[in-house]
């Protein structure tokens, strides 16, 4: 197992140590942690709430997080783990055994095909295509990959590096071939409150082979306190318990009272507020960069990412590394998402708008002076 | 896999809902937070010290904890992980695979058959030997068990759940063995703080083989928190660091600030207080539960238990679960922790001196009652 590109161009950058560095390869927001969850995680440790908890994490947290699902709302249906990606492993680990299929939608963030190696299951990567300057998933594609080894189909919407987020028709054929092949589907919904065009639409809806992972991370700037969770069948939920029991007994508790009290609190205007920021980075971004004929950009409907393709001759890396020690701006290089994308690279638009801004002119700036 | 007796008693103690209980099963002590962790990491999350960190920890705790040590002493020798749990199945996730032998201490702590067990090796047990109202670790004992397959041997000093701890003399010629026949050592020292008689001695002074497993739940009261750390040769660190990364990303990262604050001011005075309180809660079961001609107990030299043997004929799954029913006092089981033990039970002095003495009282009761 290797540390990720996006770690190892994060690194360089630092240890270039120059004050004007521009990061668009971070992966979190890069807004302070939500007011209200920092107040309350404040009370909780003020209140000596900081010894271990129930494996499954406290029933308050399991109970509002999940009260109004519409399919999986009691809570015994969750458990609350360290982050999403505790998540992912658990899931991966608890299903993927030797020789076990798992299709993947590439571009793919690496944790999930890295999960799968680690339990000797062997990744199917489905890449998404690219038709009218849309991303699309085909599920023609998807369904003639299915053998009678596959167990598990990954998929997150909205997607990350892409930025696609499939419709209610797609999402609900893929539902349908997910019970007609027995398979399960995990749906990482992380980034489901980052939506600028249509609507997010959760797979639990159509089908109950699916198991749900999110947490507080990028909707809440909490990217530190490593709380998430799965949301699945009860019976799922106590096969996978074990095994969260023996890697972290419980997920850390003070902030799970935190989140349990941020919760509680109204959060939706909190959200509206902080994805219109978002809107208009997005905005920003596109302005700029779609105005450069050697990059071909596709309007993200969600997240905070583009994945940008290079229409000139050069690799994802080259371009990333030169970007960096010519102006100073990160970006992660495609290869981190699969081969098959070395001429794409992906820009976070997590920064304030005029860094983003200011971030976009010299990626102009470096390929009209080097590459045109 | 199954979720283990301690937490089954615990479960079924709860549900009982009576006001008189008196847990002598929890594993971590009844005290709240040390105060200056408490109060740094209010100042970490006041700060906004919340996203994410690197994935080997911060740079400034790493260096803390290192850099007093004989051996280990710089922080790329050390990562953070989620809690000693985490980084016990960091180390035994990366060093077995299928059919390799680990050698295991018995009685011993679930978690560690269960990690080898997950990541398909074999656990060896060799028990503790019981001479003269002592227990002792035979060197001979583990070297008959050691094959061409053995990987690992995995020692807890001071040792869940008897309160052993072995020798400097003793942990000089385990760590001979290990370099002999090229092994690793897993030395767990959560415990290291709970010393009552003789010195700790741990196994990193003799060899470099070893892999130290520490954290901060025990020592400075924080079990919910989530902090513990691996220590060990800087080629091992960078060969277990994907996994954690794959895992956890990160750790908890509020609570790293804190924790490097609180290091950096003294903790010795804290700690010398508060294990005199232990020492006192020690004397005191050791007093009633000495008086007891069915119980056969052995002082424990550290740790915050006793682990006591029942010299009537019961097992301890009857036992605990008659303890409970008729006298509300919650012990553990001797089965969780080896076949071989299932007429043992452990006790935790974790509570307030007056109910130790309470719930010994009603050890001695229960018995009289039922077992003269």
């Amino acid at each position: 197992m290797n540390i990720n590109l996006t770690q190892q161009i994060h690194d360089k950058a630092i240890a270039m140590n120059v004050n004007d560095l521009i990061n668009l390869a971070i992966g979190y927001p890069c807004e302070n942690i939500n007011e209200i969850l920092r107040e309350e995680t404040i009370k909780a440790i003020k209140n000596n709430s900081t010894t271990y908890c129930q494996t499954e994490g406290i029933p308050e947290l399991r109970e509002i997080i999940t009260k109004n699902r519409v399919r999986f709302n009691s809570k015994d249906n969750i458990i609350i783990t360290a982050g999403a990606s505790e998540a992912i492993f658990l899931v991966i680990s608890n299903l993927i055994n030797k020789g076990d299929e798992v299709i993947i939608i590439s571009p793919t963030y690496f944790i999930f095909p890295s999960c799968v190696k680690f339990n000797g299951g062997k990744t199917i990567l489905v890449p998404l295509e690219v038709k009218e300057n849309k991303f699309n998933l085909s599920l023609a594609n998807i369904e003639k990959k299915i053998t009678d080894k596959t167990k598990l189909i990954i998929f997150n919407s909205p997607h990350n590096p892409t930025g696609f987020v499939p419709d209610k028709q797609i999402v609900y054929r893929l539902a349908q071939i997910v019970d007609k092949y027995n398979l399960i589907l995990l749906s990482d919904e992380i980034y489901k409150d980052y939506i600028y065009e249509g609507e997010f639409q959760s797979p639990e809806e159509f089908t109950d082979r699916v198991i749900v992972v999110d947490g507080i991370s990028k909707s809440f700037l909490a990217t530190g306190l490593r709380i998430g969770w799965i949301i699945t069948r009860k019976n799922i939920i106590k096969n996978i318990l074990p095994l969260h029991q023996l890697i972290l007994f419980c997920s850390p508790s003070p902030f799970q009272y935190g989140v349990y009290d941020m919760i509680k609190q109204n959060v939706d205007q909190f959200l509206k507020k902080h994805i219109e920021t978002y809107r208009e980075k997005k905005d920003k971004l596109l302005e700029i960069l779609g105005s450069i004929p050697e990059l071909e950009i596709i309007e993200p409907q969600g997240t905070f990412y583009a994945f940008v393709k290079l229409k000139i001759n050069i690799n994802s890396i080259r371009f990333s590394e030169e970007l960096l020690l010519k102006k100073h701006v990160v970006v992660v290089p495609g290869l981190d998402y699969g081969k098959e994308w070395n001429n794409y690279f992906r820009l976070a638009f997590r920064e304030p708008l005029d860094k983003i801004e200011e971030g976009c002119i010299r990626i102009k700036d470096f390929i009209e002076q080097n590459y045109r």
